[in-house]
This record gives structure tokens, C-alpha cells and sequence, in this order.
């Protein structure tokens, strides 16, 4: 089983990378671009096959490492 | 509308970033982890409507900035 979490920052938690995107994008002659943010991916292969365990799993591991639940929040979705 | 991009390494190139968030899990406790790997998630607000030329807009933001096409790909995903 395979999981995909996306990492983002938080509404209201500003985003510097984005805004330099944004901002590139612009300049490269790109019209109608509003507000851009910068994210994780991260894929992580499971050995759990339990759909319902395989998550709980990967949000704990969010909890503890992958994410800093401060200033960013997780979403988690399963594949395959 | 928004476009959401995923922006991830082409198999078989080295994800040292991936690596290292695997053997944290690990060291963890967590059991069952196989191949991690890293991505980039780009969130982008468009003025334009048209979900056809949305997408073909952001193909060409992946092609001229967002990606490296010699060792990314990536994958455009319409939302709202």
C-alpha cells in the first residue's frame, strides 16, 4: 500500500517561496496568476495492507515527524 | 480556478531527501516502511476559466520554471 501526504502551510502563514514563484511566473510573461503556495509531497511505501491502520499510521507519522503542526497542516491519501 | 501540480523525481533518479525521511521513520519506530520519496506540491490561482486552457497554461509554467524536466515530472491537477 502506498500513501501520499501533502504537506501545506497553513491560511495565513506566509509563504516566501510561493510569493517568488508567483512572482516568476509574471515576469515570464504569464497573465492572470494570483496566489501561489508551495507544498510537500511525500510518497511512502506500506507494508500494512489495513487501509483504516495504514492511515492512522502515516497521520502519526505526520504528528511525529513529517510535519510541523505549528505552521503547516497534512493531508493523507491513500493508493493502490 | 485552481491548479494544484505535483512535481516529483523520474524513477530511478537518487532521492537522498526521501532516503533520510525513511530512515527517521524508521529510527522512530515506525515498522513497515519501504521507499519513501520527496516531492513539491504547487498551488496556483488562475484568473482563466477554461479548464482546457488552465491546463495547458500551467503545462507550460511546469516546462519554462516549476519542473526540471531532465530529472522531474509532473502531474496537473484541475480544482474548483
Amino acid at each position: 500500500m502506498k500513501a501520499r501526504v501533502h504537506i501545506t502551510l497553513k491560511t495565513g502563514v506566509l509563504d516566501p517561496q510561493g510569493k517568488a514563484i508567483g512572482k516568476a511566473l509574471g515576469t515570464l510573461g504569464f497573465e492572470g496568476v494570483g496566489e501561489v503556495r508551495q507544498g510537500k509531497l511525500i510518497e511512502i511505501e506500506l507494508a500494512e495492507t489495513d487501509p483504516a491502520r495504514a492511515e492512522a499510521s502515516v497521520r502519526d507519522m505526520c504528528e511525529k515527524l513529517l510535519a510541523n503542526t505549528v505552521i503547516e497542516k497534512y493531508d493523507v491519501e491513500l493508493v493502490g
